[in-house]
């Protein structure tokens, strides 16, 4: 265990760290040729372009005015000034309500900290056991903690009434939240403009017709079924190997443009490339002429196959975009089941145009079913498997197994600094790694599971990491350091007394998590605004790659909002809140630092960086709540175990009570809010309808939808999502703009396919 | 633990008590005068009558045929003999289904206990583990289980084989029957003629509104929202005080009848009774001008509160019964969600009119909420408190332990008849006991969490039931007995290592649970057939209160299958069933009679004696489904934990296999079937609506549905079920008729209740 000096040392390190990342982006994302890297989504919305100035060439590139370097943390309060209506206009409802899990995140834990800090503090402060033993190895901090108090004391009482507090405190934040998230959701939904996806469904699974073809035998069983109300329906390509092309034929014309410029600036040398493989071997040939070959050869493929599915029966998939005359019957038909067999004609709400995922509308409810079960048992052993690799790592982390194992570095992890740096980095870094592997595989996992839309994907693959979080950096840190510490005895005892080793573990452990916080956390935060990564990129793209400002704007990436890695690392932090503010408060300060942080930083990349792919209208509230609640009992059963191994375990029927009620809530907010999320009430649909037939009523929905759905390589390559037209704006940074045209993005979305020529 | 001679005794005498209950029932139900006890079905249906012969008077009441007294078992291939189409017409589809879990049981025992006879039981055998510890007290029984192979052998590998083929002949077994009930759920729904709540919907939670009565309210909201196929609705009256009223009423009649009777009997001597609590104290009166005055009062009563009703806007509650033009609309509109708020205008199918539970539809929805917690909480402390009693009387089921603690006893039970006789009946009879009191319990409990229809009162109260039986008879059973067994080793272990001690507790517990399924389930059933109890109150009514034909009619109880308490048995043997074919083989056969012997009975009792109160479409079967693969992953666990005790743990990590496969297939089963048990395809309803409209162009649908969901009381003081005009038939006992007429009951219904004269 760490002292508080140490974890001084660890955290000015982190802090330091942190800090040069804000002075490294304070003075990056004042250089105008950083404006694209820094402030896309400005430039995506049309309201930025790049500098035309007529002053000097270097003021291009370089600031030179240097009362801006003054001010270089005024992106922070600018951050913190739009207000919530308008960002949701200028960002979107999935970045407005993502960001409001950090601000949840202050809203809950600084009243834990106070209540910590006026009552258990004081209470374990003045236990007295860990001054006594002198034999056990103990520093200040675990003088803060539970473990000061002696076996079988009454002072438990005050942390099982705290338990209680904070369960309901924590019951209170989450339903105002959860009512807040719902108001602004229902309230985004009724004033959101007409969009096709409103009118439309997607059915799967249409069962085979001997005598009729998909398109024929959806138009009929819909006509049938929903007789006064169907309107017209798409058919589903199977234009997998199409896209492939696609992508190979955009990436040709990459390497096209760049011989090209490298050659005009080469005054016209050609440029001599090998053709084998990954231009290690082969024949030499001149590069632009290989690649104008190779790019015509393509387009031939590409033309040959989009005539091949066009007119080949079996390039349909039997799933169909159905679209009918109103929102009211589009609800009905998402929401009732059409026929007496559950696996065929599927139908659900279709996801927005750019939130397909079109490679999984083709598979076979039975394949479908395998898939899931088979990616249930990899999810098992990549979860519990995962955990040898951590389990050396975690045990390098400990210094005392280090001098034990390797006594030459003895000399040099005495010393105060390098024994902080080693406490403060390695754990977390090592984790660090494995974590970045493998939000990949897991969105991986999710798309063989076939889901269909890249909302849902998103939620699916959130889902099993804070699975694989929970089990492995979770309790795979507690575990895995605490069987090293105790050794001999941990193997001889069995799995079945897990709770009781985790509940002693836990306020051991909380060194480990209060570095991995300032490591993960903070710096991690810091690193985020920075944007290394798509800063080096743009720029090499922007030097070998860019003639025209068209290829300047595709080669800005803007990034989104990360749902499936980012949401379960903040569930760590909400798990690791709750369940040391009642064992080890000090973990407190550190959480709410990174909350408050987060919140910040992130405030800032939604309104001035990310682009979010698609806007489910935040569907993913309702599991955020859930695995909020889950840390929720976590808390609870290890503070069950911690008391029975001090000798508390009357206790336990009194705490048994807190995760019952616990479930309860989750029920009852469930049965309160989640329809929200996942059904569209007739009545709202009604309403809308309604209107728009007063407002409109020579409309020509068929022109309107008929296009909507179409595969995006049969738009011209790829997904078009083109600037809308936006009014100038004189604020760079932080504009304010209460008429926002977000939801003039559809019509011109129409209007830039067919600009495209297909 | 007892001998396989003990065993014999406790068989013996349950078979010959058995024997002796069937021999009554052979005798009394040919007589005559016990016709309407034993046959009411037919009467219910208008195929029998009271005798009416020509003969002597005596031929009325006994039966002088001697004939009929040698072929007294027939009735038992006679019950086996109407085909499953007709029986469905005849009993119905919840019945005949019912009936299918008994029979499932025979499909899943037979060949698990070939396999088990011929695989596990000479691998027990000759493992010969208990004929060397001479200091351990063991018996034939046991030399047949997994106790008789010795720790770590590799002999338990046929176990962990057998698991597998277990399991997976579950699967099959399941997997097809739930296919062939679905099967027939649909083909039933589509069979069924034009009933009211096919049309219906039922609607709760109206909100408030200031400017309109809950019926406008109503109508405004649906015409606006179902503009094209709104028909009507019908508000609920809140008429609990009104039904009371009645129902005393009835009472009160019932007792004039009663003295009106005595007084003929007895010459028109005045009947004097007392007035006060009971009829045990107060002042005297003459019984029949007491009663004519009473129930003169409560007339007046009645009419007064009628009017109350009719007349006062708080007498209607927040629900509505709509009813729509087609059943393509109804089943839209109970599978939508109408408003974005999901605790108002909350719709679901309307139960049939008899099914429907008129005090709950009253209740508000955060009410409801909290009711649910609440009756959650009983649940639990009902479940987990209910073991105090039980355990005292299961250490009394254990002979050493009488013998101990009462040592003046030993002579007598050293007797080996007595023996056997104690250990035959205590232990079940002190289980049953307890069961007999809970029922009533439980189905309190669902319909203080407001259930709106009698079927799914039903299923809720099999699903605590269910719980309940497994907590405290099965686990309850094992731990407690084993506790005792054990004393003090098992109080110095702490609760973590339950899954072991179960383990180990289980085959030693397999002799009292043989006993109990002889006592329970043999006995039991061969006292359903004998029906004493309606016998006798049969008798009682028809002596003192029958006068006329009508009467003597209502005095008839047919009863019904109770599925709330018959189902969570059954899901008793199946577990035990499922537990004991890897451990005991030598209980399947048991348990195989048990289900031979109680769908014999069971199919008798359906067609010639229960009148089911409801037709609910077998929509029971996914409960069934479920707690069948709950007992399935409890024998894994608990052999898991037998193997882990036996020093076997290897095998753990390739048994934990078994129940995550289980919990796929049982999601597997739910997403492939489950939906025709809970929604009502769009498909069907626009095929019958269609049909409908070709077929009955001119049908007043407003005139067929205005007064269906009317509350009783106001339809003549109880539930019309008048009997259907069939056929004359000859076979008393097991006719076959084809063309059966069930669909026709509710046109006859209509016209019933015009007759009562309201």
């Amino acid at each position: 265990m760490a002292s508080l000096q140490e974890i001084g040392v660890a955290a000015a390190i982190n802090l330091i760290s942190a800090f040069a990342f804000l002075v490294a982006f304070a003075f990056l994302r004042l250089q105008p040729f950083n404006d694209r890297v820094y402030f896309p989504k400005w430039y995506l919305k049309g309201i930025r372009s790049s500098p035309k100035g007529s002053g000097p060439l270097v003021r291009k590139f370089v600031n030179l005015d240097y009362k801006t370097y003054i001010r270089f943390l005024n992106w922070m309060p600018a951050a913190l000034k739009m207000p919530e209506p308008e960002l949701i206009d200028h960002a979107g409802l999935d970045a407005t309500v993502f960001i409001r899990i950090y601000l949840l995140g202050l809203k809950l834990f600084v009243p834990l900290l106070f209540l910590s800090f006026t009552v258990l503090v004081p209470v374990n402060w003045t236990g007295g056991t860990l001054e006594k033993s002198k034999d056990l190895n103990f520093s200040d901090i675990d003088k803060l903690s539970i473990s000061n108090i002696p076996q079988g004391s009454k002072r438990y009482w005050t942390h099982v009434a705290m338990a209680y507090v904070y369960t309901f405190w924590t019951f209170y934040v989450l339903y105002k939240e959860y009512k807040i998230v719902t108001t602004m959701r229902l309230s985004f939904l009724a004033a959101e403009s007409r969009r096709p996806d409103q009118f439309t469904v997607l059915v799967r699974n249409v069962p085979p017709d001997p005598d009729e073809s998909v398109s024929e035998h959806v138009e009929h069983f819909f006509c049938v079924n929903h007789p006064d109300h169907y309107l017209l329906h798409r058919v589903v390509y199977n234009a997998n190997h199409l896209a492939d092309l696609v992508a190979k034929k955009k990436k040709m014309q990459n390497w096209l443009t760049y011989y090209q410029n490298k050659c005009e600036r080469n005054f016209g040398k050609k440029q001599v490339i090998k053709t084998g493989f990954w231009g290690l071997g082969g024949a030499k040939a001149d590069a632009i002429e290989y690649y104008t070959a190779e790019i015509d050869r393509l387009s031939k493929q590409e033309a040959a196959e989009r005539e091949r599915i066009i007119s080949d029966p079996n390039a349909i998939v039997p799933a169909a975009f159905v679209s009918f005359k109103t929102r009211w019957a589009a609800a009905v038909c998402a929401q009732t089941q059409q026929s007496s067999n559950p696996t065929i004609w599927l139908t659900q709400w279709a996801p927005e145009p750019c939130d397909v995922f079109w490679k999984n509308l083709a598979i076979p409810y039975v394949e479908l079913t395998i898939r899931k079960l088979l990616m249930a048992v990899a999810m098992f052993f990549l979860t519990f498997f995962f955990m040898i690799p951590i389990a050396f790592v975690q045990s390098l982390a400990n210094l005392k197994q280090i001098e034990k194992y390797l006594p030459f570095l003895k000399p040099l992890i005495e010393v105060n600094t390098v024994k902080g740096l080693i406490q403060g980095f390695l754990p977390g870094i090592a984790l660090k790694i494995f974590l970045i592997l493998l939000p990949t595989i897991l969105m991986t996992m999710s798309k063989i599971e076939g889901l269909t839309s890249l909302s849902s994907l998103e939620r699916r693959s959130a889902a099993k990491y804070h699975l694989f979080i929970l089990v492995n950096v979770f309790l795979g840190s507690i575990l895995t350091g605490s069987a090293l510490q105790q050794l001999q005895t941990f193997i001889n005892r069995p799995p079945s007394e897990l709770p009781e080793i985790i509940g002693k573990a836990v306020p051991m452990k909380a060194t480990f998590f209060i570095t991995y916080i300032m490591v993960d956390g903070w710096a991690g935060i810091a690193a985020e605004v920075l944007r290394l990564v798509p800063l080096v990129i743009f720029h090499l793209k922007n030097t070998f790659l860019v003639k025209t400002e068209k290829d300047r704007e595709e080669a800005m990436d803007a990034g989104c909002l990360a749902f499936a890695t980012s949401e379960p690392r903040i569930q760590l932090y909400f798990l690791l809140g709750l369940v040391y503010s009642l064992t080890t408060p000090i973990l407190i300060p550190f959480i709410i630092v990174f909350f408050a942080f987060a919140y910040m930083v992130f405030r800032h990349q939604i309104i001035n960086v990310y682009d979010q792919k698609y806007e489910s209208g935040a569907s993913f509230w309702p599991d955020v709540h859930k695995r909020l609640l889950i840390g929720l009992v976590i808390s609870h059963l290890l503070l069950m175990g911690l008391l029975s191994t001090n000798e508390f375990k009357k206790a336990s029927p009194i705490l048994i009570a807190l995760p019952v009620l616990t479930v309860w809530f989750h029920l009852f907010c469930k049965g309160r809010f989640e329809s929200a999320f996942v059904k569209f009430p007739l009545e709202d649909a009604m309403v809308k309808d309604t209107l728009e037939r007063a407002t409109e009523p020579n409309l020509n929905l068929r022109n309107y939808l008929q296009e909507a759905y179409v595969h995006p390589v049969f738009k011209g390559g790829e997904f078009e999502r083109p600037p809308a037209i936006y009014e100038e704006e004189n604020n760079p940074l932080v504009p304010t703009k209460r008429n926002s045209h977000r939801s003039s993005k559809h019509e011109s979305d129409v209007d830039a396919s067919s600009d495209a020529g297909f």
